[in-house]
This record gives C-alpha cells, structure tokens and sequence, in this order.
C-alpha cells in the first residue's frame, strides 16, 4: 500500500460501486487502496508499502501466536455491529484466548461488483475504529473483486498476531477435573441480532450483538491469578454447547453446568422460543468461557467483574472425570441432560 | 482444530457436496475439518486444537514479517496449478519479497455450497503439497460456507509469518539512482494460462504457469551479496509493469527498461497478440524483480543463474534520476516509450 500515482478524480464514494478494475492490480485498485483503506487503516507499519508489513518482533521469552477467521455474516449491517467490526473482535479474541497479548492485524476482502462505496466506507471506517479501540493496527492488507452473483457484497478474513508472555499456558487441553467453569456474561445476543435483521425472519427485537474484543479482560484475568486461568474459549459458532464439547473432548474430560446459572436476556430467551432455537447453541461474538483452577476462580471471577465487559460473570459449573466427556447440564427443572454437539444446519452466515 | 467426537460415517468426498451445515460449527463442520483440512495439513501446530496456533519465537534480533492476500482465481484449476497452491505460493513470495524467510501460514476458506467435496479435496491436497516443499506448515485455519450463488466454488485468503535476518534490509523504498534491475525469467505465463481456460476465451495452449515459491531463491540472492538486494517484488496481478511503477513511485526514481531484455516465451507473445494483451501487464506467479546495488549486481545474478527458478535471470534496465518517477523503455524498434500505470481493467480473478 504505497505512495501512488495521482488520480484524474477522487473515488465517488457518494454514488460509486465498485467494479473488476478495483481487483485488477492498474490504477483504479491503487486509488481504492489509497483513498479508502489506507486512509482509514493509517499507521506506520501499513504506511511501508510493500508486499507485507515488517513489524517488530515481541521481546525474547515470549511465544507467537497466529489466527485467522473469514467472516461472511449476512446481513453485512446489524443491530450493534456490522462485519467490519466483527472480522476486528472475531480475530482479536481468537489470538487473546490463546493467552497471547493481541499485536497485529491482517485484513483481505473480497468484494462483489456493483457493491456500493458508501457501504464499503462504512464497514471499512467500522472496522477501523474497533482496531483503533483495541489498540490493535491492521498492518497489511489485500483486494479482490468478483463478479455481481459471484460473492455476496464484501467477505473480510482478518488474520491476527500475538505474543504470550512467558509463564502463561492457556489451552483447551488444560481443563482438569475439579476445575471451575466460569463465563462472562449473558449468552445468544449476536445470534439473535444477526437473525432479527434476516430478511425471511425479520422481526422486531432490541437485542443488539455482543460484538466486543475481549482481550484486555483476558489480560485482567491472566494477571489475577497467574497460573489459575488453564483453558480460554469464546463461544462463538456453535454457541457455549459447542466450545464446552470441545473442550470436554480437547481435554479428555467431562463437564458439569448448572442452567439455572448461565444468564440469558428475557429479550433472548424469548426469540429463541419464536424461533425455536436454543440460546446454548446461538452464537455470541463477546463474550468468553474459562476454565480456571479451583484455587484461582474467586481472584478471577472478581478480575471478571471489575471489568466492564465481565460485569455479569458467574460460575456455570465444573469439570469433571467422565470417560465419555459429556457435557452435562442439571436444568432448571431439576433433571440432567447431555448438552450434545450440534447435528445438522442451526445458524449458518452467523459471523 | 481439536480432537472432534465420533462420526457415524466418514465424509463421502467422491460423490459428496458442501452444504451449510459444514459452516455452522457443529458436528458437519468438525467432521469436515478433521477428515479433510486436518488429515492434509498436518503439523503439530495445528494439531493444538485453539483458536489459534501457538508458535516459537524467532530467536531475538529477527523483525517479523506479515503478509495476506485473497485468491480468487477463476477457474479454480489452470493449466500448471490451481488455486490452493497458487494461495501458499503467493503468501511465501509476499513474506520473501520483504527479505524475510516464511515460517508460517493460516488459510480461510470461503466454501460455495453445493462445491463437490472431491474438486475441494484436489485443491487441498495440492495446498498441502505446496506448503511441504516450501517447508512452510499451515498452522491454523478456518471454513465458512456462503449459500450457492453467493460464491464461486472456493476462495482461499492466506496469511504468511516471516522473519528477517537481521542485516537484510529489502524495500520497496530502497532503490537509488545506478541500481540495476533484475529479472528472475521470463513473463506473462501465469495469465495466460489461466486465460486460456476460461470459458469466454478458451484457446489452446501449451503454456504453464509459473507458480512457485520463491523463497529458497531469495535466500541465495541475499547470501549472495550481504546488503546489496535493495528491493524485491514479485510482478503478480498488473504484471511487470505494475510493480515497476509502484518501486518507481515507492523510491522516487525512475527506471530505465531495455524492451529486448526481457524474456518473452514465444508462445506467450503468441497468445497476448490474439488477446490483444501486452505481456508486460501479465500476471506471473513465480518471477520475482530485484533492484540490487551496481556492485552487487554480477553476484545476485550469478547467484539467481544458478538457482533452478533463476536460471533465466537476466538485466533488465537500471535505476534512473526522474522528478516524474516515469518508467521508460528503449523498445526493440529503437524507440523509447513510457510504460505507464494500467488504467482500466485488464485481467480480473487471475490470482
């Protein structure tokens, strides 16, 4: 992303689409670049202008982390986010639940002909904004273009880099029986939002996505009880049923929730009736489940609580020795039932 | 990319297709991942099973180098390759091109429904083969699934993790008057052999892309000459023409191209002239430019001449003082001419 040639007119972002010349490498591409995301994305590093961005390298001790995520949600726009800000969070807790500290960005859209520039602008300026708050810059970047009906509007994969400092491990594999499950809020909200704005559900809600980078809490979390915080999870596709089984699985054990403790809004709960979804399955985009060592879960639960995007953590439940590693639920009525893997299709294009 | 639950039967990858289930994150999904992607890709950071791949430092005095890029190549197979290697190859050639050696890469699929599973397994199993010679592991990745129409078959954005020796200082910025311009082989074959496959224009050719990696022959042109490589670039979309532009404008210089110079195969001047292309805006996918110091150029060439994806390197033109930073060429008629920015569009989906 360089210093280009000048431009007969500036992009008619007002009224302009975009179309093949933007993905074909010449002039008008360069001026996309330019006018839209270089000027939006600005930092040093994206300012080099070469084929990918030479950044500095964490200081000795500590690990890499690398995660990528394509991002796909329909509708582009939604109650409390769009997928701008999405592919930032979406990627920026993939890296911080490895319990690495969140350092750069990667981002390559896709973009389908005729799509308009304003839209693009405001996914682009969205996106930007929830990088600039994270304190997390978009370093490198790539377009593309397809043709109308090859693509639906604009796909996002955002690639993130971190650095785990020295002494954490944190990893789906850590969960020990007797460990103390924790979570850090209400669940199903971005599911729910994105589904509220489909156009063959449509329906009125004033539910709005969780949407929210979560690393700064893990960051709380890992410094309240070193060494107490073993698995990191945010329960995105698949909803909390589907991280809990794959950490059940990862670690070899079996897990023990209490329903009457993981928090749902009324708003939730009652869309999910309508719709006849379970909100353990409804996806969420800021929110986290932790696994923590019995010893440590008061200190972090607190740390939780005194973060603004950990208000309403609460205990869920516990890890167990189970050969089967089911994931286990005593429900409001007084039964146990197995919260099993999703079968087939629940909620596809959720994020 | 963890240990998944157990399947009731294994994926039918001769007759089966993709559907929506295999992005909604629940069994399918999983299913897909381990019997398909996994299987494929293996490597111990991928077998971690986070959100993410942990990775070791590169040892301290390293600067790091992050590189993405979407593929979208249209078709997906091309005389030559296709778009799984082609999406490892050209993240290797954007880290390399930043002088830094690629250590590793994460790759996002955006599936199309109804793609048959059997094309996606070819795709994959030739990403795999490319990231195992270039000895750089997939380390983590991702999969959605847009609904049919709303994609096209596969798309594939890769990042790559790369790390520069200290001492090796590339960029596109570096070039000074009296640099010497090096060209790594011949052009245009890339474009024209996906060109040649597209249903609009299918003609018959015996043309091969040129896609490789280029890293190991980066490694011996900057072993060959400690800090006389100032710029690399490998000319993909906009060709030759393109990149030497933006090193012309990046540097604030001019340059000075001998048409004659620069290898053409003659099937591939062939099949331009009936397209009514001119090779310099040809996309390649395994050539590389160098701007090299003048003392360093007899080296770096050597060193390009004996590297089996070198062997036709040769000069091509020099590094001039121009306020217009123009890139200019003695034709073969003796002429001289501007070679200027591509102003519409040329070729789209051709990487």
């Amino acid at each position: 992303m360089s210093t280009r040639p000048d431009y007969v007119r500036p992009l008619d972002i007002k009224h302009g689409r975009i179309d093949m010349g933007h993905g074909a490498g010449g002039r008008a591409a360069a001026q996309l670049i330019d006018e839209l995301f270089a000027r939006a994305f600005h930092n040093r590093f994206l300012g080099q202008g070469n084929d990918g961005a030479c950044l500095p390298a964490p200081p000795p001790g500590h690990r890499l982390v690398l995660a990528t995520d394509g991002h796909v949600v329909s509708p582009l726009f939604f109650p409390g986010g769009d997928v701008g800000c999405l592919s930032v969070h979406g990627t920026v807790n993939d890296v911080a639940m490895c319990g690495a500290v969140p350092l750069y960005l990667t981002a390559s859209f896709i973009l389908e002909e005729g799509f308009p520039l304003a839209d693009l602008q405001r996914i682009v300026a969205s996106m930007a904004a929830a990088a600039r708050e994270a304190g997390v810059p978009i370093v490198t970047g790539d377009t593309k273009v397809v043709e109308q009906g090859k693509g639906d509007g604009v796909f996002i994969c955002t690639t993130g880099l971190g650095a785990v400092p020295p002494g954490v491990e944190v990893s789906g594999a850590n969960a020990r029986p007797g460990d103390v499950l924790l979570l850090s809020g209400s669940i199903g909200e971005h599911g729910v939002a994105v589904l509220s704005q489909r156009e063959s559900l449509g329906f009125e809600t004033s539910i709005t996505s969780d949407t929210a980078a979560l690393h700064t809490l893990v960051a709380a979390m890992l410094h309240s009880a070193p060494g107490g915080v073993r698995v990191l999870r945010d329960p995105t596709r698949g909803g909390l049923a589907t991280t809990l089984n794959e950490i059940a699985r990862q670690s070899a054990v079996g897990l023990h929730l209490q329903e009457a403790a993981i928090p749902v809004l009324p708003q939730v709960d009652a869309a999910c009736e309508l719709l006849g979804l379970d909100p353990l399955y409804v996806a969420n985009e800021g929110k986290l489940v932790a696994v923590v060592a019995p010893e440590a879960a008061d200190a972090v639960l607190a740390a939780m609580q005194a973060h603004p995007l950990g208000r309403q953590a609460c205990r869920i439940g516990m890890v167990t020795d189970d050969p089967q590693h089911f994931v286990q639920m005593d429900t409001r009525f007084g039964g146990r039932r197995v919260v099993d893997w999703l079968s087939g299709e629940q909620l596809p294009r959720i994020c």
